[in-house]
């Protein structure tokens, strides 16, 4: 069976944003393998430009486009890390892009795609009205949508990251990715897969959001969910290119709980010094699980830390400022 | 005239600490680079093991001590980072550690060195009683006193980050080090001075503890001061074997103001994901500065984030958590 994307089209879209993106450091910290009980390498995608592994793709996107459609535009609908990524893109190609985000969305999300040059179009905020919004938007700009995750150029550019972890770390045996949409996951799942059969590849997930580990118990794609999750980026659920990939080329999804995640965020911050977002710290969460620990044969681990978008007001753990 | 280390003990330091230190990454920020006008590389010496430079220094002087030495173990007096660089450098060893700290020393500090294998030793919090105990420590146990700057092993050990950066950047015009005692300013002087005699080294410095600036301006070693500034780290003054090197290999000391010093972390932190400690921000703060910008025919600097050991609940800009 055939996959949304395959080793020479993530080896294409590597070749091709390697200019536009950083090449992302792979940190290791000897209290958290102690505490995992095997060594952890983290690929720091929170220090990725934009902040978050989402510039791979978008940039794969913008820059596969043909000359004459680029200069049309870009166009999708998002809140998040990918409305951000999408506007870095087409800021690096020149292009415009139109972001549609709902009305309610934080003022900081807008006034940082707006930061990178985008033009927000506000819509009502419910999933028809940025159906709705984000169609009329092309037809009125001719522009292309990129959606954030189902989207074969999208895949191939998150799995870019695997490429790069194990060229600095070839002999591992596990990579933990988180899962919300399955971009990320399934790129890097595809990239394995052929550069590095034996390397498992384990999705991580929010028990608030669990569509993966469900999907894949039953054999049958769940598409609706009501999310109770901190880890905002991965409250969607996986798409119909994503599933495939995450039914067929993912070992397991290992559910976490949300204490976990934000115990997992203080310990990046504390021992590593990195500001990872809750979405990012679910793989360290994963990787001290219980469940992980009983994965045999696994030695040394890829952990994606994928975004460190953190509200930095609002951490889970804050207190009132101490007066000394 | 003869400085405290050279280049061949730098190097030498560099060969003999690397399996005991992490390499740290060089990372770079577009919107940062766009605020400074110039082009900033960020030698992230916060993600080092212990969180901050002072374990080259630490690694050096304990691994450069015979064997026979080693084993009567090592003494220092501190509350801060070389505290705990020397209990980590100890136990790489397998050797004692003993570090005198006040009483009245944050608990957290105390636990951090106990858990790396040290022995503390707490003592009245004045500068009378920390000599003294250490002094007495040192006859008790044989050990060797390892201070935390003014000592040619330590100077040599914290050289080494200029080496790395410049292999990573070879065509930097300027770097920045934050100055406090002065070990890691001389040592980036001593190794750039032979490697690079072309790029400018600049020390940056509170203006509440700001003897170094004031020493050069004088040409007088200034030897006691109050310091008043949040950067905790940079409130000693230079000391014997430091201060000949920043007052001849050192161009400039930049003086910050706390305000910049607290707004460079709060940029560290949203637009690198990087926790650094307000003594590590001092020098973003001062490649942002007015002085700064007045200095020409530099394009290119080399910025070392000396640690990232903030109290993270007690974030100077900190604010209750908000009701959501």
């Amino acid at each position: 069976m055939s996959f949304a994307a395959d080793l020479d089209a993530i080896r294409d879209a590597h070749a091709r944003i390697r200019p536009h993106v950083h090449r992302t450091p792979v940190l290791t910290c000897a209290t958290l393998d102690r505490r995992a009980g095997r060594r952890l390498f983290f690929k720091c995608e929170n220090l990725q430009r934009g902040g978050a592994f989402k510039a791979r793709g978008a940039m794969n996107a913008v820059w596969r486009l043909d000359e004459a459609t680029a200069r049309r535009g870009v166009v999708t609908h998002s809140s998040g890390n990918h409305a951000q990524a999408l506007a870095i893109a087409a800021a690096s190609r020149g292009i415009a892009a139109h972001v549609v985000m709902p009305s309610d969305a934080p003022r900081v999300k807008r006034a940082a795609v707006e930061g990178y040059g985008a033009r927000v179009i506000p819509c009502e905020p419910t999933l028809a009205s940025r159906l709705e919004t984000a169609g009329r938007v092309v037809e009125e700009t001719g522009g292309t949508l990129i959606g954030p995750y189902d989207h074969p150029d999208v895949i191939a550019g998150q799995g870019t990251c695997a490429i790069e972890l194990l060229e600095e770390v070839p002999d591992l045996d596990a990579v933990i990715a988180p899962v919300g949409g399955g971009g990320l996951l399934s790129g890097v799942a595809l990239a394995l897969r052929e550069l590095a059969p034996r390397v498992r590849v384990l999705g991580a997930e929010p028990r608030g959001a669990d569509d993966a580990a469900r999907s894949k118990a039953s054999g049958v794609r769940v598409t609706t969910q009501t999310p109770d999750t901190v880890a905002d980026g991965l409250r969607t659920v996986l798409g119909e290119l994503t599933w495939p990939v995450v039914r067929d080329v993912v070992e397991e999804i290992l559910v976490v709980e949300d204490a976990m995640t934000i115990a997992a965020m203080r310990l990046l911050l504390e021992r590593m010094k990195l500001v990872v977002e809750p979405s990012g710290a679910v793989p360290l969460a994963a990787a001290l699980s219980r469940r992980f620990a009983e994965l045999e044969g696994i030695a040394r681990v890829g952990v994606v830390l994928s975004g460190g978008n953190a509200d930095l007001d609002a951490l889970p753990w804050a207190r009132p400022q101490r007066r000394r």
